[in-house]
């Protein structure tokens, strides 16, 4: 049985969410068990199929406004998101799920749950929807703030792993984020990771990759330093959903759009990352999911089935096996 | 008479782009002349109205591949855009107009034209769309790959003036590229350069701007490290063209689309930075802009009307005076 721990108050929309993706993913999935943190009142009501679905009560949630995430997760123990941080380090679940704010997630990850002695950071790792319809990996993108080139490399490897086992990538092709396509472009910091990871054997590196290639990928994954990976996967997002809103003024009303319906649908669709899943933690002991916080049922499901996937896969066994080999 | 310099060979199209372009600008504006740097027996040919338009010859061009533009503009003093910029320098004419390579372009202007004495950096700016109409300037995209806070406190003077005088707005604010909005966010960078903008009573400062407002964003200016507003832009552009294909992809089969012709143009033109001009090079002794690479003649035409205001407006001189004057 595979127990996944969710941040049920979290996200958006809440319980609204949580507790109908709950109710699907024990239903798709019969080595499923879920224990949901949060408001028993709130989700007592939601809850009609209760089967392999536990509550453990908590009314605190952190929420997005929070400024201070260290002292948020610090002071707040017994909020939705630290409960099920807790229970994920303790061995009663054996992974998250969360739609609360990022930076939350990240610090509570962090400091509750662990980070691998194999790892000396943690990343954060969306799936990022592309073109040709296969999903990129993309880390870190605002775990750090600042980063060694030892660190994309550890990151190359993890996601590495997750591309091949995870999205059934076959030796999976790495690049890192940077501002020219040739070797020697960019700061000092990106011509010694090119060199680091040119050299690294764990991986399939293929050079730089330029922004305005990210959502038409040359490789499956890209590495950069936490700082520009936010940048480049924020002005992403802004881009798309102004495009999206200014598609809609333009477009929206006249009549003739009611016949694009669905083709509209399908290109949201095909820019939606949550039908993929969410942005996971990497360099934790225990998989992590952060799904969108606006996320629907549907996604939230989704993120619940990327967990179960991780666990089943054994993630972090294979990654902590396939890490280099630090000298002592 | 103002002169303009027009880098005749450069862009995708070359002659086909700059010459109708600056048969355009003549007929527009009583008191400009153009002089076209190109191939005179490609240019004459297209040349219906040679009324204040001059060709010097060159056959020699700059192109894209360019990996090494260094090298590149001091090999080819005899490339279309290095001829225009020795007349910008020589005062043969009063600006430059060029489609080439941007880091050729930014290359140039600074070996070429030299800085200003009272800027130490130049800065490569583009104008970019917004969801509300109106354009923003986002500086530096490129130009840079590291700098210090006192550069963007000059780059947010420069671009002050050029908001004022060029885009006709009063008391135009500034923003910083940064990951969160709050102070205190981002690198040691972005925090010291945040207390530095913020001192500087040369401008109208409002705080950190996050990547995904770059389309809908709070202030008419935004500053950053070359590096970051490189990825931010490249990403936002990637992001654009992205969408545009999928859309295309998932509504061009349908039919009615057709009866949505005019909308999607209107939608495309949003987003189109050409119809407000090319990006500027900020920082050096002349007006130059860069129109896009693709740039048809009507696109160029505009980047030729900037150069045209811009030296009308004497935007240099007021630059000078408004930059915080330094100790000697």
């Amino acid at each position: 049985m595979i127990r996944i721990g969710v941040d049920a108050n979290g996200g958006d929309f809440g319980v609204e969410t949580t507790v109908p993706a709950a109710m699907m993913a024990v239903k798709e999935f019969k080595d499923v068990e879920i224990v949901l943190y949060g408001d028993e009142a709130k989700i007592k009501p939601l809850l009609t199929n209760s089967e392999r679905i536990k509550i453990v009560h908590t009314a605190v949630t952190l929420d997005m406004g929070e400024h201070d995430p260290l002292n948020a997760v610090r002071n707040h123990k017994d909020a939705s998101l630290c409960m099920a941080m807790y229970a994920a380090k303790n061995g009663e679940v054996d992974g998250v799920v969360t739609s609360g704010p990022t930076q939350c997630v990240v610090m509570a990850s962090h400091i509750i749950i662990r980070r691998l002695k194999e790892m000396e950071r943690v990343a954060l790792c969306p799936i990022v929807p592309n073109l040709d319809g296969n999903p990129r990996l993309i880390l870190d993108v605002g775990a750090n703030v600042e980063l060694k080139k030892e660190h994309l490399g550890e990151f190359a490897v993890y996601a590495s792993v997750v591309a091949k086992e995870v999205l059934g990538i076959d030796n999976p092709t790495v690049g890192m984020l940077n501002i020219g396509s040739e070797p020697g472009k960019g700061r000092e910091f990106d011509k010694e990771a090119y060199e680091y990871l040119n050299s690294l054997k764990e991986i399939n590196f293929k050079g730089n990759v330029e922004p305005d290639e990210i959502i038409d990928c040359p490789t499956n994954i890209v590495v950069c330093d936490g700082y520009s990976g936010n940048i480049c996967i924020k002005t992403l997002e802004g881009t798309a959903k102004g495009m999206g809103t200014m598609l809609k003024q333009e477009v929206g009303h006249n009549l003739f759009a009611l016949f694009l319906k669905k083709n509209f649908k399908r290109f949201k669709k095909r820019m939606d990352s949550s039908e993929v899943g969410g942005a996971m933690i990497f360099g934790i002991g225990k998989p992590v999911v952060k799904a969108h916080g606006n996320s629907k049922p549907y996604s939230y499901f989704n993120a619940i089935a990327q967990v179960k996937k991780m666990v089943e896969l054994d993630i972090i066994g294979k990654v902590v096996k396939a890490l280099p080999k630090k000298e002592a």
